[in-house]
């Protein structure tokens, strides 16, 4: 295939890379004996599902029925939407589709959405396998592991099929917060797994979890199965969090600096390329691969600003510098496609293929 | 045109407060003598800049080639690139056409992209009106007022033509920010007029300024034009400043419930819906229409975390909720299609148009 070398912004990812992080995950999950389940909202990419799939997964995650529709057309047949749909007709008849083409797994945390389910799908239900989505301490969606029961009991009175539960441990996203974050996954799937027993489900036996950073700290006795998205190509996150070494990024956005102010350069790549995330314990707006202690200090549309005032040198105006960002699911959601190199050559260029399946 | 509704989460404009606030800001402007040149990076939409035109404006402002290259097709005739670019051989060559086809003013900030516009367009840099982009406090791109004379000799040395020089008061965007700003964009217009003059341009005339906050607080003797983007939709970040009322609020995104904590609820739109722009200013990650007093307190990618403690009602499960984006500039940038609203029903569905032409 023969590819023209991008403008910047664009998205490049080094190819041996992802390889090297793709092929670690599978091995780690291989040895605790957990199964991969891993989350493709981060990457949206046909090609890097394929990569995942040949290097040993379960099935997927998506987070929507858009990104479900693009993954079950390329052939993925087993699909996790770890996401508290709340139907509607036309969802419903998306849905239904989805059902006469693969093996469709669905979260689920009210009885109110349960019934929505019976309501507009009929007898269809039943193929659905549902997982109760438990929070243990991130706090969004999901209901508290004591009141799984409750909840398992509804779905048993409307004939559903609850074959376990999940939970994201998304307060691993805090500094020093990776292992008390799989502390509290595994304490909240195994109330789930004995409340779900105990409610009429026997043969649950799904307990489902992962974050990337809390991926390596899972209690391998309770996660049968881990759902980590973001460590195909890490970031700036996940550096900063020490759940990543800067050899393990695999995707930066190339940006030209634009103007010099002293120690400060601007380039070309702003919150429309990058992403505006700035979680509380960020550095900046993200780091700059090779220059570990320069900082971005500021963030508009289509501006960086990077200050070098403690690195070595400052970029000179026309250079081109690998952008990490620090939330690489909402950078790569911002473009059509990626450019892929392999040790620095241009060799492809994938298409972001669930870009923008919000619903 | 016969739309279908779609479902959430979508952008939603309302066509009458999309309308009142183009006429109001084109009837501002007249009143002042100040010409209107919008930045339709924030809309980047051709129906929208065709009731700008209606309404009155001199041209209009871009970002980037590519977002140029949309609006030269669809036949605007006169563009302002508000960006110091750094051009190439490919880049050169797309200038170049556009160069044929409109009138295209450019942003410049120093000598070193001054050469590479006489390198790679020789003869037909001349073609090219360059404005100087003078700092005036928000400190991103752009010379220091002091230094405008400086570049532009170099800018004369080299044969550019030099028609005024542009600002950019981003400082605006802080409490209480407006009015400094406005007043550090005519002292920094006008230092750089003078300068301009002494540097053997007496024919520079355009003192170009103007963020949608800091709009109406222009030095109507200084600046001759204003190239606000926000002020066509506002946001949440608007709001907040006290730039605008919550009735100019055009733009919102649609998203439902579907997940129920007490006070709190969850709805379908985060980040890749909404962008995770949060100013520090700002009460969270944006605000709900109709709910003045619920706050946006977390944000994934598919998660809003509202809390409606302060709330007279917690909205139910599946209930539509029109969520108000903080930064509305990249709420628009992350979908293909913006759905139009005319008193509450649904009358169109316009493109993004140049969505994602970061390059």
């Amino acid at each position: 295939m023969f590819v023209t070398m991008p403008e910047t912004p664009f998205i490049a990812i080094e190819l041996g890379v992802l390889q090297n992080n793709i092929a670690r995950a599978a091995e780690a999950a291989r040895t605790a004996g957990i199964a991969l389940r891993p989350h493709v909202k981060t990457h949206k990419m046909i090609e890097i599902a394929r990569m995942q799939e040949a290097a040993g997964i379960l099935g997927i995650t998506v987070a929507t029925l858009g990104e479900a529709e693009v993954f079950v057309a390329a052939g993925f047949a087993d699909v996790l939407i770890a996401y508290p749909l709340w139907l509607t007709d036309a969802s419903a008849q998306r849905l239904s589709t989805l059902l006469d083409q693969a093996t469709i797994r669905l979260g689920i945390d009210s009885a109110e959405s349960a019934e929505r389910y019976v309501r507009f799908l009929g007898g269809k239900v039943s193929l659905i396998e549902f997982l109760i989505e438990v929070d243990c301490g991130h706090h969004r969606s999901g209901v508290a592991p004591g009141a799984v029961g409750e909840l398992a009991e509804g779905l048993r009175d409307l004939g559903l099929d609850v074959s376990g539960c999940f939970t994201f441990p998304g307060h691993s996203y805090a500094l020093e917060g990776r292992a008390a974050a799989a502390h509290d996954e595994a304490k909240a799937l195994a109330t789930a797994q004995h409340q779900l027993v105990a409610a009429g489900f026997p043969d649950a036996h799904i307990r489902s979890g992962g974050s990337t950073p809390s991926l390596a700290e899972a209690d391998v006795l309770v996660v049968t199965e881990q759902r980590p998205g973001v460590y195909v190509f890490n970031d700036a996150q996940q550096v900063e969090l020490g759940s990543c070494n800067w050899s393990d990024i695999a995707l930066t956005v190339h940006a030209t600096v634009v103007s010099v102010r002293g120690n400060k350069v601007i380039v070309n790549a702003g919150s429309k390329a990058l992403g505006a995330d700035r979680a509380p314990y960020a550095s900046g707006y993200g780091r700059i691969l090779n220059f570990p202690d320069a900082r971005m200090v500021a963030l508009s549309e289509h501006h960086a600003t990077v200050d070098f005032a403690d690195a070595a040198a400052v970029p000179a105006l026309g250079e081109i510098l690998k952008v990490v960002p620090n939330h690489v699911c909402n950078t790569v959601n911002l473009a059509d496609e990626a450019f892929v190199f392999d040790r620095g050559e241009l060799v492809d260029c994938w298409k972001v293929a669930a870009r923008g399946k919000n619903s």
